[in-house]
């Protein structure tokens, strides 16, 4: 058998604890974190350098044994998914976790693929800098997977998206070789840009094995303000109010429907409203500074005034504490949690132009609940970079699989009109295993070609993630 | 012959106007702007449209001819030469010069590759946003070369490069179809990223035809100092002490040599030196915020205060106007012009992390008044990226052509040592055509094969800018 012999090969080369087989041992890796696949494998790889790595690679793809490369294993799209049939191994970059070198003057952060998101947040704060990136499962994801999947989150309006703040990438290419490109430049036009087409690739490229991120000085000032407001368009003009009184200091700016605050206000425990009465709509904004001027309440007091006088925001509260901040995030946070207690529920991760907002949830609501009455449509995320998680919850006391069973429909109705405002059908999620068949309609043509023909290129064995991100080549 | 029958074709398909076949009209395209390069074109095709554009593309490519895109022609490293051998058309993006959108809610513009980047600054701002990318040559160089380069320029330090303001780009691939990707989004992760790949490949893997920026909010506060250092060292720990006051209102931080400002002054009318007396080493700083609080004289003259105090700042002066502001860039605009009056000079365009400038000047500085007495050693450049045009004058008096023929002795005695401190060999300008014989030294191994294999895949007749930025396939 191929499979013994390379995996006895594997064995030796990545010594003790390094290959797990034992079917309890890969268990774990082969559900993906929402649970919509459930896969088996052989083994589990667990190289613990960039050298074992490229060893590994470079075994698999003598054998022509294919690699699922997987970090945290959060992905909300199965993109680190193990496959039915047993026939992939898993590559784990767990052990790829150290923090090789922190720069505090040039803000630089060179790290391994299997650092966990908040632990390298945790280290650049340590030397006095922030990491700007901050997702809801940061305390598993790890940086390789973060990367991989150009992670977005809460920061994005200010500091972009996970793209942005890779300066340098190691990887292992398809065929074992290592890509050295750990560069701290600000400026380096050197040739294609290699790192920029790896970040984003979802693993199936290349393995990315450590990066220098570009970290930022520490905020010596922050606020967050909870709002209710009467409609998205009030909330749009809260985030314009904001940017024109000081653009830079907009940290972030998320919106949240009545629909699902009351969602988290009834079904998660010491999750209460803070404002005096329920809004139709919510925005939370958070204002951070480098400077200590201690003029930032002020502006924060300022927009809000001007705004509650105009009837734009209908009643808002100001964190007083850094308790009351966290107290306010978690309103936000737990939008997830509250609607899986409610029962079934079917998430769309799409953006669309900032100013499209407003209409996007105006007719993507209509819309749902012209498709199932009683349906929940509780819209919430990234105001300030048009990405909206636009997430239906079943009708009160409806069959839950009955709901379910409906999942396409109800995306297809939502990405329909995502489709007219000339939005995208997955914003920071990616393609992973779930949406490799919208390809070929969205992003056809010379666009898919060009991507088939780099996969192709750059991994001709089909070895590392296969069936992720590009659908099937008789497709599109 | 193939070319008289495919110039047969491209007239009838450009129209009037549309191709220029008289030598007397080809010649003005057939030299690079440094006159490095001197070649000969059949003709120079001028499509009006993405889609003439891509019907050029298309003939040629069936037709086996090659062609060089052309935008402005303002490379520093031959990226648009014309060959000598008179086999390649030219295509020049020029008749494509419309701005097809500005949306100032968004702040996003959305426009063709022709437009030049004054034009672009331009309607930016009568929009009232900002188009935060300024380089020397704005007034010719157009979007599209501006993007198939992914130029730099003053404002990285706070913006990033062109690659970072992109959200969205149209090209015609080497097959003559059209990559749709005018997508107008902050987060959208459907696949690879084509408009990164695409984004300084220097017109080898596709042409750029339109574009989709990211805009800024207007600044409403500009503050301008030079100021005169004792050593770089002193010129870093200014920039620290301005990041450490306020990160996000530096615009701008420019270094400059006394050497190179004493030949400003000499040999450029007008340009004299504000300030009492000559120093070793200056810095511009130019300071921005769209707050219109009335607050960044006093950051401003709060930082210089300070550092004049401890001495690490020698003497400084505030612009008062407008007019003083231009006079005082112009000291540092007029760097290239006053080192051609000076006679020979050789260009190194390199980065190195920030925090190596001091060392990569000392170093630097040195080595080359130890390989020529009497050079005159004068950097300037951007201090806050790391990117330093670490230029070199011959010794006054001197024969010009015996100090050029000594160029690559120079430009290898300063890469050395940008190699040692973990710098690039070119920062901004590109690899071009002067360049590529560095690529397999510098960017070998894994990546300059992933390079070849991406160009092959996606320009597998070699018809796009061919001699460009790869080296030949043999070499690496």
């Amino acid at each position: 058998m191929i499979i013994d012999s390379l995996l006895q090969t594997l064995g030796d080369l990545l010594g003790p604890g390094g290959l797990l087989t034992d079917p309890a041992d890969t268990a774990p890796y082969c559900t993906d974190w929402r649970g919509l696949y459930h896969g088996r494998t052989p083994a589990v790889l667990r190289p613990n350098s960039t050298g074992a790595v490229a060893a590994c690679v470079a075994a698999c793809a003598e054998a022509g044994v294919r690699l699922v490369p997987m970090g945290g294993n959060t992905s909300m799209v199965g993109g680190a998914a193990v496959p039915e049939d047993g026939s992939e191994l898993v590559l784990s970059l767990s052990r790829l976790a150290r923090i090789r070198a922190i720069d505090a003057i040039d803000m630089t952060m060179t790290i391994e693929a299997g650092v966990t998101l908040k632990a390298a947040q945790d280290a650049a704060r340590a030397a006095g800098c922030l990491l700007p990136l901050s997702i809801s499962s940061e305390g598993s994801a790890q940086i390789g997977g973060v990367l991989a999947t150009n992670a977005g989150g809460n920061n994005t309006v200010r500091y972009g998206n996970a793209r942005e703040l890779v300066l340098g990438l190691e990887a292992v290419m398809a065929d074992g070789t290592v890509f050295e490109g750990l560069r701290r430049l600000r400026k380096d036009n050197t040739g294609y840009a290699l790192r920029q087409l790896l970040v984003g690739s979802e693993g199936t490229l290349g393995i990315i094995t450590a990066a220098v991120l570009q970290l930022s000085p520490l905020p010596r000032q922050v606020e967050v303000a909870l709002c209710g407001v009467a409609s998205p368009e009030a909330a749009l003009a809260l985030f314009m109010a904001f940017r024109a009184a000081d653009p830079s200091a907009i940290q972030a700016f998320e919106y949240m429907s009545g629909t699902g605050m009351a969602l988290v206000n009834t079904l998660i425990p010491d999750a209460g409203l803070p404002l005096s009465e329920p809004a139709p709509h919510y925005v939370l904004v958070e204002l951070a500074t480098a400077r200590d001027d201690g003029t930032l309440r002020d502006l924060l007091e300022g927009v809000l005034a001007e705004a509650l006088e105009t009837g734009g925001v209908l009643d808002a509260v100001v964190a007083e504490s850094g308790t009351q901040r966290l107290a306010i995030w978690k309103l936000r946070e737990e939008h997830s949690e509250a609607q899986k207690r409610a029962g079934g529920s079917v998430k769309n991760d799409v953006s669309v132009p900032v100013s499209r907002v407003p209409e996007l949830i105006a007719r993507a609501t209509s819309a749902c609940e012209a498709l199932i009455p009683g349906i929940r449509v509780a819209p919430f995320g990234h105001l300030g970079d048009g990405n909206i998680h636009f997430n239906l919850v079943q009708p009160e006391g409806a069959d839950t699989a009955g709901f379910l069973a409906r999942d396409h429909e109800i995306m297809d109705t939502v990405c329909a009109i995502v489709r007219e405002l000339e939005g995208s059908f997955s914003a920071e999620h990616g393609v992973g295993r779930l949406k490799p068949y919208m390809m070929p309609d969205w992003r056809g043509g010379a666009e898919l070609a060009a991507m088939r023909r780099i996969k192709q290129a750059l991994d001709p064995k089909g070895i590392l993630n296969h069936g992720k991100l590009l659908p099937d080549a008789s497709a599109g």
